[in-house]
């Protein structure tokens, strides 16, 4: 079980600006996402994108932002569920919160904070008969750790970014990759699309195009792919260790919305007017996840309510405790990690 | 008279914002400060010092910040009114405002944002006979042009930063400037004192310390201070085209607490619910200078305030259009000086 003081469904932007406003609350954070790594939309849609409403940064790539704020809280020693599903929440007796993900991993905590965003990312699947019986034997819609492509023969379908990003990435470990969509256009980043074609030149990718996966086969795991290409010529059998259909991810409200929080246009409703809570004391919505008159689904808005939200958090952890705001400048900030951060002091120095 | 459609009193980090968020909603901008340069608290008390909770930055001066904040509001082209006081509001017959300064400066606007902070900033004035008079006259609280003071003789007073920075500023652009401070000891960032130290060695400041400035003269303009030293020496007459004392500025909420706005503990009440609309409808208050239940005096609690206020300001000045939110990343950031920054597209290509 793992214990902690705010529960954060969630690792987008908003999720992890609350890291930061919780520390300076001496609160500790764990953070669950249905992703393979933090940022939300950031990371997973427009990483290489510039976002220009950041206060303070005319200018600023979505995955550069996600970097920041990671180095931002670090010294709060965020806990992290990666690639896992926040699946079903159980008020204790005592007020708090047990939450449990679709692989089982339980957290306990006293107040909960979805940061849910537009839902949890699940991915688009191909339509593929024993589809199922394969995923997690050579099938998987989401690349967590690439070491365990290392020599291996993989396929990847798709025609993005992140088709055309993971092909590039596992061209120099893995010990083939081969990429299959079903036209010869791809959709992406200039840059990403020539090194394809130029990795496509060198041999280390292979292009199957038009053409689509059509079968899996294997005893117990996956072992070869059939594959149409679609001028109608024969089907192709190709061994493969791995396949990773990369066809998008797609946000799902999904097992949120079975929590008996008050739903409205796909987003939870919550108290604008003081703390951002739901209709279920102790659980916050933060973020593009929650809605209220004049809502805007704008990553500064989630800094400004994941910051309001921390205080009233805190009140319910201690709510004997008074807590009095001190400036990041005049107080400084003080690392679970030890280390601490402040500002020059003035000095009171003759002239003589 | 100066015509714009928002009109934001107060240019601290809260009010230059509000000018980016008006823009991607093609509203135009002013600004009335009371100091001579944009950038509220951040500029006028904190320069030099870092901020570790603005979202995105793990550490950036205060100063560095409303650097950005400028950069980032440029192509928004907005107007400064700096140096002066908004003194009175007049609200029209179409509901439209006037806001007049100190110094009888018209501005004329269908919606006003108050982001005045703390207050305006005023000068703490020392208590001399005759101050008033000589007042625009040799004696001046802040200093708006340096180039004012070429070759003139400049006596400043004051131990703390302001004192300290603009004796360096000035060493070279004055004739003579002298430093008179009440105690041996400066309070201020060490290199600060250090270099007041080493050009009190070179000759190009005078200290005058522990000493006060005790007496004006002049026929019309001032033309010599009278100094009185500590050890009870005679007093010293000095020849000074312009006197400078630099004790402090503290915000006063002022007159815009007669604006017949709902005040509470010396800030204004707002409509936190929706839009930051004070009680009366067109005149919105923003950052500091608001209150609601919860509110807390961050940063960047007033940027998300900013940002839902122009949406509202947006529906006051046009009543028949419906504006749909387009993402920075997604929409561009067009500027009225014809500029236009824009994401890169992503290509669709074939890689044969
Ligand atoms: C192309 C594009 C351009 C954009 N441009 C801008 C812009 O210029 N400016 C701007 O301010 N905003 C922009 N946005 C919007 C911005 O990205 C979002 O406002 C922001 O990402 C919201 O942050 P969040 O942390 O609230 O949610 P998200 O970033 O959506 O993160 C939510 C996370 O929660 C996870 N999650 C949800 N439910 C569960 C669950 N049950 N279990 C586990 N994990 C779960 C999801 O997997 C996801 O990673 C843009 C968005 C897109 C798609
Ligand atoms: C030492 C110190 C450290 C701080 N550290 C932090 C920190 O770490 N993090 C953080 O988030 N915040 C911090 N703050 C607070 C932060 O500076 C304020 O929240 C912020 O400046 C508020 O911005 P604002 O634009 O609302 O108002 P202000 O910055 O106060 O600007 C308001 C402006 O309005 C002008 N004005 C007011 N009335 C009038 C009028 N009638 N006519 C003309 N002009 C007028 C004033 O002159 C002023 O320039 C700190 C403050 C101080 C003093």
């Amino acid at each position: 079980m793992i214990e902690t003081d705010i529960l954060i469904i969630g690792a987008g932007p908003t999720g992890l600006f609350a890291v930061f406003e919780a520390g300076l609350l001496q609160l500790k954070c764990h953070l669950i996402d249905a992703l393979g790594q933090p940022g939300g939309q950031c990371s997973e849609i427009y990483p290489k994108k510039p976002i220009y409403d950041i206060p303070g940064f005319p200018e600023i790539l979505a995955g550069e932002l996600v970097d920041n704020l990671m180095e931002q809280i670090k010294a709060f020693e965020p806990g992290f569920t990666l690639g896992e599903r926040a699946e079903t929440i159980k008020k204790l007796e005592d007020g708090t919160f047990i939450v449990t993900t679709n692989k089982g991993t339980r957290h306990h905590a006293p107040v909960v904070a979805i940061a849910g965003g537009l839902g949890s990312f699940e991915p688009r699947k191909p339509l593929l008969e024993d589809l199922q019986k394969y995923e997690d034997n050579g099938v998987a819609y989401l690349i967590r750790d690439p070491e365990v492509y290392r020599d291996k023969k993989v396929v990847i379908s798709g025609g993005g970014d992140s088709a055309l990003d993971w092909s590039i990435y596992l061209a120099d470990i893995a010990s083939q990759v081969t990429l299959v969509h079903r036209r010869n256009e791809f959709r992406g980043a200039l840059d990403s699309v020539e090194k394809v074609r130029s990795l496509k030149e060198q041999g280390k990718i292979d292009l199957i195009t038009p053409a689509e996966v059509i079968g899996l086969q294997g005893e117990k795991v996956l072992e070869s792919l059939v594959i149409a290409k679609s001028n109608g010529h024969e089907n192709i059998v190709l061994k493969a260790d791995a396949y990773i259909p990369l066809f998008g991810l797609s946000p799902k409200l999904g097992p949120i919305a079975d929590w008996g929080l008050e739903i409205e246009k796909n987003a939870i409703k919550v108290n604008n007017a003081l703390d951002y809570q739901t209709n279920i004391p102790g659980i916050y919505a933060i973020g593009d996840v929650n809605t209220y008159p004049g809502k805007l689904k704008l990553i500064l808005c989630g800094f400004h309510e994941a910051t309001l939200m921390c205080q009233s958090a805190y009140q319910r952890i201690h709510p004997d405790k008074k807590y009095v705001m001190k400036y990041t400048t005049v107080g400084g900030v003080q690392g679970f990690d030890g280390t601490k951060k402040e500002a020059p002091k003035a000095v009171v120095k003759a002239i003589e």
